[in-house]
């Protein structure tokens, strides 16, 4: 039964992921609604902000079939009137006999969720799946509660001897193309882009979410680009694809005050090295995915630049927390670490 | 009973790595002798040049209990007289059954073992783990028979950024306890162990292979000093905790000649950058090891120098063979590929 649960709370995550991008400030959560025997009947995923929840929508499509069974969710469900009434009236109208969850809900004003359906009657468990959970979909969301700043993971492609670009300046497709798709899928799913001037005057990107076949997605991020100076006239992040902001700064607090403002809790730091170093040293980096390539260049420009570190004990130093096959690359993700190095 | 096979020529395999290091210009080989009920009756693995084959150990161990049994060895067996009477010889006259051999013998000379054996009754199956074999303990010894020149990994340990030392040159511990425990056992595997002149002023690194505990492996490789200058007096690589040469080149190629002339068939490049970015020009890095720290430096001198390359369509291009953790740290093996990236 405990195992069936897991693979219904799978399919949560999956809708949780359909979710992300759209959200922010909002939780990208994902439900299943079971009836009473088990069968699946409804999904459902957090729409934009002022939209119904996920609990909502997968109440909806099980309509009558909700009473007596069980509804799966990545998150504790909420308990507070926001811009919508809160999930667990939806879950007790609708005569849910079970409630399982993933994380608890951090946010100070909507605990308790758990507390009222159970105090209600019903039956209620939370932890299933919460570590895959809160490295998955709400991995920004939670940074973000927990920190009041926006989530940066810093995505980079580089050589196996670390460069992001050759002596002469090029770098396109120094990642396979399986690994630029899923950068794709990546963009897609954060609220924002940002890259340094620098990469603007250096490769022109248009840093917006494409298909394949160059498709743009539905909905794109917004476009970030940091730095004092003036970007050229007809720069593609100038375009209408997608809104573009200009933080004319240096400062990594400064950027991330602005862009949390803006309601930014996820966001996707593509470089270049000047501010990717700049992140390093402000202590911004929350997590780093590599996308290395298994060629050797000898010269260029690497990942990284300046960090304030000039000694070996004073690196910055990560912990690996998953290391995969992206086509002929390899694929790190590595989160800050307190940890001492031996 | 194919199943069980395979688990026995691990066992061989795994005497194999036994014997790295102490057998060339000859193949560290492994041996098994089944009874004629499938017991194991002995092992064995390849003695000192002028010593004995890993079948003849094997057998010699096995005694009467051979006749009637399988031979599982790492490779084909031989069928010339050498320093040593014919392997097939003693197979037949040990009145051994079946043989079972990995990787067919490339040496001309040597070719036909399979043939002899099969010609005089014995049951004869060749292929067996072939590929793990040549990958592993026969890896640099087939490419020495293929191209005459010794095998070369690059082994290096750098950080995520790709740095080999942080800007004040400091460099000890890049990589982990336990990757350095890995690299100690791989230099006890080789026949020699290089870097350039620059490490050596550097880092004055011992360049031996040693236990956790600093004890040194009962053999240790010739270690190699590239460089046309000389060595500060007192520089550990001059001790007498083994052999040292000195290449006095630049040319890639010049060193390999010489030590091919000395019978290394295995080298392990430890760097630094200089060296291996003159290596990596003169195609002359076949396996590439890197110990990646997930650590962040932003400065400090870069895994590879100068090679050769100025845009990226003229990268050295590998493809990776495996990755593992090791300890903290991401282990990527990767070897020349001659396919086009995308
Ligand atoms: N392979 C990859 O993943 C990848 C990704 C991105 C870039 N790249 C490569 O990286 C290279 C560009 O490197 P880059 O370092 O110039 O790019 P960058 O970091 O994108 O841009 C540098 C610029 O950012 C601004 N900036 C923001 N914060 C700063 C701070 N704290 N300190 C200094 N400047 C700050 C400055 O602009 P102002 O002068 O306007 O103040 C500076 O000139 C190109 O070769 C590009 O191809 C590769
Ligand atoms: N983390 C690691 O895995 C690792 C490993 C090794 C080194 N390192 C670091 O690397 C740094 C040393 O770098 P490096 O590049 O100076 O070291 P290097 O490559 O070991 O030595 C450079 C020297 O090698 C000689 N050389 C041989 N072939 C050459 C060629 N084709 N072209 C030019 N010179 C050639 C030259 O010596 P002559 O002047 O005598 O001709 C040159 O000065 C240190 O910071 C060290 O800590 C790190």
């Amino acid at each position: 039964m405990e195992e069936s649960l897991a693979a219904v709370m799978r399919t949560a995550v999956a809708r949780a992921e359909q979710a992300r991008g759209r959200t922010s400030p909002n939780p990208p959560v994902g439900a299943v609604v079971l009836d009473a025997d088990g069968q699946v009947a409804g999904l459902g995923e957090t729409q934009p902000p002022g939209g119904p929840h996920a609990e909502v929508v997968a109440l909806r499509a099980a309509g009558e079939r909700a009473r007596g069974g069980t509804a799966v969710v990545t998150l504790e469900p909420c308990a507070h009137f926001g811009r919508t009434p809160p999930c667990t009236a939806a879950l007790l109208d609708a005569g849910v006999a079970r409630v399982v969850y993933a994380v608890s809900d951090p946010h100070a004003a909507a605990a308790g969720g758990a507390k009222v359906l159970a105090d209600a009657g019903v039956a209620v468990t939370g932890g299933l799946l919460a570590e895959e959970v809160a490295r998955g979909p709400l991995r920004a969301w939670l940074h973000h509660i927990r920190t009041g700043r926006p989530h940066v993971t810093w995505k980079y492609a580089a050589t196996l001897d670390g460069r992001v670009a050759a002596a002469d300046g090029t770098s396109r497709w120094i990642s396979s193309a399986v690994s630029r798709a899923e950068v794709h899928d990546l963009r897609r799913k954060v609220d924002a882009i940002m890259v340094g001037r620098g990469t603007v005057l250096a490769d022109d990107p248009a840093l917006t979410a494409r298909a394949e076949d160059g498709t743009p997605a539905p909905r794109q991020p917004l476009r970030v680009v940091v730095g004092h100076g003036d970007l050229p006239a007809g720069a593609k992040v100038l375009d209408d694809a997608a809104e573009t902001l200009r933080a004319r700064t240096h400062d990594p607090a400064e950027v991330l005050t602005e862009l949390a403002a803006r309601g930014v809790v996820d966001v996707l730091l593509e470089g270049g090295p000047t501010l990717a170093g700049a992140f390093a040293e402000a202590g911004a980096i929350d997590r780093v995915l590599a996308y290395v390539a298994p060629v050797l260049l000898g010269a260029g420009p690497v990942a990284l630049g300046a960090s304030g570190v000039s000694t070996i004990t004073g690196a910055h130093k990560f912990a690996v927390e998953e290391v995969t096959m992206c086509g002929p690359d390899v694929r790190i993700s590595a989160v800050p670490s307190r940890n001492q190095r031996n």
